[in-house]
């Protein structure tokens, strides 16, 4: 083990024990790194020990920080997302006591924008489908491959058009493609129609693209009613969270073929994924990983730096998140 | 067989044995069809008998329209190509004759940018990849699925700025990709960047991709040396005709890391594909079908049928191809 410097302010690294810490070659010379996972110690054992004099976090993917966690960590003023999603943040427990919450702003939402309209052209077009058929040495065999359909006839709905909803309309738009959005307010600067209700956004759209906050108002937002008004033809993209959607409700809408296909990037579960899915080939399954280019983690891990770096200047930090 | 309509105007089919005529609906209460595959004669024996007063024919899909074929017509006026491409069709024999021939316009430009965009992402982002990655199993297996790299950092090279090149460019213009092109002659309303020699383009370029027509000219435009100026993490993307690409290089090239990634729609030799091919991560296969959504095989089917209708009004017909 390296010698900690004890000069240097103090971070606590929060993250599950299989994640690397990406970070620590970027802030070990700037900050005494306590890492709980490579302590060997059981987190709260660790933290008992170290916790009482931290003021900063980063979590780690999807390195959780609970309300007990917070508990341990008296003078804790910032925590530091290291993606865009904080739905493993207590959000009310940082409200609670005045902790700072940031996240990456938008260094992602670009990749997450270009996936989600690859997804799309996949699922209509059958992509990932026909190179199957192909590998499989099918093409001499079968002939032709069944007709995809025309993305640019396509009405989109967008679920929740922050900066991922919107550049994935624009994208779209290049496209041909109509657009329409959901999100918490009408947002007057923007000119697509808005619908108040997702199930009314649905119903008047051939594709839904999921892309909002997993918060506890959009939990399963995507529900069994709202899947029947999108009907037969419809598709759902979902490069949010996995519980924006009912997936068991959206496994029995795909296998029944009451809605048209999906592309999938999240799940419930993760890294499981319902194996009913595995032989449909009205889906395109994917590992979580819509946001992830080397250009956007660069990004994202100068905007940790840059917001560790106002906080302990005692400057306001660049991306705080509303808790 | 049904009773041939002996009063209506005489209609050619030339179709490969195992394309289905898929305009016989279409077509059969407007004109007298004379079809050799259905008629189950050798080709040449049908058009000796049948052959003497057919002024027009129609092409059905990659349905060849030789010299030795055009020598069994003699009052032959009209070719009717049912796709954008006319590489099948003997155009140097058209010329001399004076026979028109059309296509169908730009029915199916959209459908094949689309197509190629969703390609050049697939290939970038590790689309198809990682969807047989999940439902093999391997996610909870293997955990992280290896990085993609940004669409939106590339500078994308087309060669061919047609229709379906402009609508490509328009498309990724969105996502912010960088645009330059090849083509016979610089075109004077574009701003992009024009490079006279394809090596040239290559050189300057993450990305190509391949859209012109297929011409003697044409012929193996990406070969070796433009491949190696794209360089090891360049990529191709083809939704032209597999022959623009010297497919023995481009397999050397790919099993070599000599080049990062190639999208494939076409192929030297249909419905072959390399079995090389199969086995690599970094090439997405689709069997020749980026033109097909029943939205624009509708269009193309009415482009068909005004062609005729002009030709057989004395009209000029809507999209002649130049001979």
């Amino acid at each position: 083990m390296e010698t900690p410097q004890l000069d240097l302010p103090q971070l606590l690294i929060i993250r599950p024990p299989t994640f690397p810490n990406f970070f620590k070659d970027l802030l070990r010379d700037k900050y005494h790194l306590l890492d709980p996972v490579e302590s060997g110690l059981p987190t709260h054992q660790f933290l008992k020990i170290h916790g009482h004099s931290v003021r900063a976090l980063v979590s780690v993917g999807p390195g959780p920080v609970t309300a007990e966690i917070i508990g341990y960590l008296p003078v804790l003023a910032l925590v530091v997302a290291s993606g865009a999603g904080v739905d493993h943040i207590d959000l009310a427990e940082c409200h609670r006591r005045g902790i700072v919450v940031t996240n990456v702003g938008d260094s992602f939402s670009e990749d997450v924008a270009d996936y989600a309209v690859g997804l799309l052209i996949d699922v209509l077009r059958g992509m990932s489908t026909s190179d199957r058929f192909v590998r499989a040495g099918l093409w001499p065999v079968k002939g032709n491959f069944p007709l995809g359909s025309k993305v640019g006839a396509r009405r989109v709905g967008i679920v929740g058009l922050g900066s991922i909803g919107s550049l994935t309309a624009k994208r779209l738009e290049a496209f041909g493609c109509s657009i329409a959005y959901n999100s918490r307010t009408k947002k007057p600067s923007v000119h697509y129609p808005y619908y108040s209700s997702v199930r009314e956004l649905a119903a008047n759209c051939d594709v839904l693209i999921v892309c909002c906050a997993l918060t506890n108002e959009t939990y399963h937002i995507i529900n069994k009613d709202v899947m029947k008004a999108l009907g037969k033809q419809g598709v759902i993209i979902n490069v949010g969270r996995g519980c924006l959607i009912d997936e068991k409700e959206l496994v029995q809408f795909l296998v029944q073929g009451e809605i048209g296909g999906a592309g999938l990037d999240v799940f419930e579960d993760e890294p499981n994924v319902p194996k009913e899915l595995y032989g449909l080939d009205n889906v395109v399954l994917s590992p979580h990983k819509a946001v992830a280019t080397p250009e956007s983690l660069a990004l994202a891990r100068q905007m940790v730096l840059d917001n560790l770096q106002a906080f302990f200047s005692d400057k306001p930090v660049l991306t705080p998140v509303k808790v």
